[in-house]
């Protein structure tokens, strides 16, 4: 319709702490599944996963603009990891309840 | 060696709020988002990742304790929804630096 056409994808994103970085919260979990008798269970790492879509022209520019949200906002680059997949979304017409 | 053969497993953990929670957090990153001029991403929605080593005999039983692991410990389920991917370690001789 307009001069843009634009493609809506669906980015997940996973932030996870550097190896090097120690994880409170982590330990925590796994002492509390140590004490509920998960004595099997080690090496929890505890990270953020976070979806949201985005509209760009391409999936160059969307991957683009997602890996400067990344390291602007949602990511501590001093201590944080992330990675993404994207998909584009199949377009809609009816609404989902 | 002993009586018990165990694999262990890497598990990769995925906890989002049921899509009829408010996510706060979500709104919060999407405002700020909108504000560094990201007009064109919505449906910010903020979850939880978790990575984990299991021992388990086999595939099934660390599905099994897993599942029971996110019901009774890493997910609320009255508004979060988990999923997980399960995958056998391959042995390490030697350590990763």
């Amino acid at each position: 319709m307009g001069a843009f056409v634009t493609q809506t994808y669906h980015a997940k994103i996973y932030i996870t702490l550097r190896p090097s970085v120690l994880d409170p919260a982590g330990t925590a979990v796994q002492s509390g599944l140590s004490h509920m008798g998960y004595r099997n269970i080690d090496h929890v790492r505890i990270g953020k996963y976070v979806e949201l879509e985005i509209q760009a022209a391409d999936e160059a520019e969307a991957t683009r603009q997602i890996d400067r949200v990344c390291a602007q906002l949602l990511a501590n680059p001093v201590i944080e990891n992330y990675r993404f997949d994207l998909k584009p979304q199949a377009v809609s017409l009816g609404g989902t309840p």
